[in-house]
């Protein structure tokens, strides 16, 4: 039996002795460990891959029993596929790329379905035959539509919620309900840009670098904690839609990432950044 | 005889061909060639290396001539060398590597000297047999210092001020009498940092990528037409010292692009942004 | 109406100016124009997008009459759609991303099918309605299997053949019947890995960066004119499969950028090697 | 005080406990700690700082008591500085910029002085007033040349020799007198290219990148275990010299890293590739 073992916690001294005597002497092997320690908040992170034959409950008391009293310690099964709700409005690249990795084996995870605010993507969402939500959000309050999302969503326990270009702004209510639990991407360029079509002002401001951000939501909105970034070069030669098509490349790839990270229980988050393992 | 003929103006037709022409009919064979035209603001961009031998007063009337009104034309020889001037204050990443560059031969420019508020990088200086020139802001306005520094540049004449980590901010009337001619380096992260420490910053925020942006100085700080823009991975294990540390290697390589550009004349200057073949 | 025009020949002193005084005398406007000029082979090429009404046949026969006799010149309709076939054998995300492209209108050409040697991704193939051309080389020679393969082709007429990790090996004879419209992908890393399991080899021998090829097929086997590399960076704690799944990622964007060149004609390909617009 | 203990061996149950045990009750804090266990090889690396006072020869005793036979163990200070020893031919960009980096401070090393087979760089190197050791190979065979340079070296018992764009070939006999403690930095590319003047050839193969690779020497001639990597884009515009010059860019900066890391003690060496922390 494989686990994931997921500790964070005030540093001090002999956690990792700790630890991993508990491993020891409850026989079981450290697959793959990884640790850090934050010296600027004295926080200690530690991630580890174990497997053997053991009474976890007991394993979690004893962990509970030696590290302090503020640990955050999970335990986890490693080769559980978990349940992902995706989110999306009518632009395909970053659905389209999640579907083929799902077709093809790649993204190790059970699709509950695609909820959207608009129709435009069920053909493509019914070809790989999944179930597609369309929640319109048009003549009702936001609050009425996001309830409706709400409820579809608790009603389907995703373990992970994935923002696909997800054109909505999501209330600190919806965030409430899927803590740490939600992934969004968002371009993201040097310098920053803010608004309707970011690509069109990259584009008058001559920028040379294009980017992507993805980072979980919380409420303060595109300033969550980011889980991976990229970008692209370019130059005066690109039009504004050049630099949308190429910011659309990365945006897919940096959105795949992070969530084959987050699939894997590879991601602390603490203080608004993350640790990645 | 090399010459590199800069225009930019309104685009109309038949602009390469009565350019073309000109240089055809005056015994210039063309080397290098290169055209942009921006269609949003109708603009056309042509920088055009020529030899041969002629009578350029002649050529330069005739373009006028053939060309808009508001066109943007100037002639320079290809081989002259320029006249640099550089300013800095404590750092030496950029300064050395510019020095280094100068020191070998690759970088093809006079070096007037360095321009600095502080002591610090005297020794540096003058082991590659550079005049350096300490002006001291402390005890005198802002205004008394920035007349001592414009009236310093002023005497020695220099074709580009580079900002080699010059950690003073530059008032509207010196720009005003370098207008075009000085090039600067800042880090730029995804997201954007503004105040002190911004490596500090981005280490706070968690950043997944550190880079910096070359460009032009114009009145509104730190944003004027980008130059050269570069990037470096980081995560959560650098500590801000460390990404510093990469920050400054990002810093340097990109000002130096952005200076080579410079010198080779190859950025035009548009609406605040950058055009560059 | 809107053409491109393609020329490369010998370089010599007039070319612009005898061009671009053939489009003025037409009537034609330059809409983006790019020249590069070869130097240690004295090789020219240009490429043009003009607009406006003329009769074609002449202004081809002017050309022809001003450019050495050497000249290649093609002038061909800018918006008119390309015809896609592609090629592929087990592995699905070359492929995958082209049909998401394709579905989305970003891929601006028509697909005629897919040719496999394998029966494993008809089901995605049909899910985009395209046609699925299974040939199989199984208790075939080698020239049997290809004959069915090049009679297929030639059948469908393509403008441009895609190697979308089709596992076999082309012969001359295949290529000849599709010179320079043929583009593949493969794997590259530094330093570079041959035969079976490129990814293994690179894992074994340590490396920190991975990456891919998009060229031209020309009869000297994965070493035809490149037309887009790019890579990713790995460590130690990156696995085999893990850097073939990053490779993967890498593969697509590389192959997806070279097929938007294509599409767009603004490849030359001289002396095995490519001049890009 | 504080120290790096560094244990590379075959991997088993229990040896981060066993590990982790000795430094707790020997009042050792554990600051920074990082292992990974190459699966393939069945090896454990494990390299952590520790801070306290102890008796550290009773340490490395328990230590070799608890780990399997064939470990390697190594207890290093952390703060006490290396003793670097450059070499160097005429190429001034990867030397300039140790140089720099050493003046600045950043490069915590001491460096013993610049060994050269060509005078050109002294006057580089004296302006650092740094020893410059001018050995000349003309007139010499091979052996009696390196003789001598191996009689320098070992006079001076560098903890790190880096070749710093150094163009000879080292013996066996050289390489069996600084085993693992020798840095090379040579040119990569996609493909990659043997032979006299590298960039022209990847000039005229036509790639669209251009790399760097940091090595250790071993008797396989560049083809050591791979310390760091990086690389940077090029197109059809940039001739071979520009090539080289970006080239050497990324020379400089790829060989900096891979200094910083080797004087940090981060780098394990097994089976001809690099864990690196």
């Amino acid at each position: 039996m494989e686990k994931i073992v997921l500790i964070d916690c005030e540093d001090s001294a002999g956690l990792i002795y700790k630890i991993s005597k508990i491993f020891f002497e409850n026989g079981l092997n450290i697959e793959k460990n990884d640790e850090f320690v934050e010296k600027e908040k004295n926080r200690f992170f530690m991630r580890t891959e174990i497997s053997g034959e053991a009474d976890f409950d007991l394993v979690e008391k004893l962990l509970r029993r030696d590290l302090p009293k503020d640990a955050n310690l999970r335990i986890v099964e490693k080769n559980k596929k978990k349940k992902m709700l995706l989110f999306a409005t009518k632009e395909s690249h970053c659905l389209g790329d999640i579907l083929i990795r799902y077709h093809s084996g790649e993204m190790d995870a059970d699709i509950l379905g695609v909820v959207a605010n608009h129709d435009t993507l069920r053909p493509l969402v019914e070809k790989f035959e999944l179930p597609f939500y369309h929640l319109p959000a048009e003549g009702i309050s936001r609050e009425e539509h996001e309830a409706k999302v709400i409820e579809l969503a608790k009603s389907l326990s995703p373990d992970l919620l994935v923002l696909a270009k997800y054109m909505r702004i999501l209330t600190p209510n919806f965030v409430s309900h899927f803590e740490g639990k939600i992934v969004n991407i968002h371009h993201s360029f040097l310098p920053a840009f803010i608004g309707a079509n970011p690509y069109k002002q990259a584009y008058e401001r001559g920028v040379k670098i294009i980017g992507a951000t993805a980072h979980f939501v919380n409420n303060n909105l595109d300033e969550g904690p980011i889980i991976a970034q990229d970008i692209v070069k370019v130059d005066h030669s690109y039009g504004w839609e050049e630099m949308r098509n190429l910011g659309r490349d990365v945006e897919k790839i940096v959105l795949a990432k992070a969530i084959k990270l987050a699939l894997e229980e590879r991601i602390f988050v603490y203080d608004n950044k993350t640790v990645i393992f």
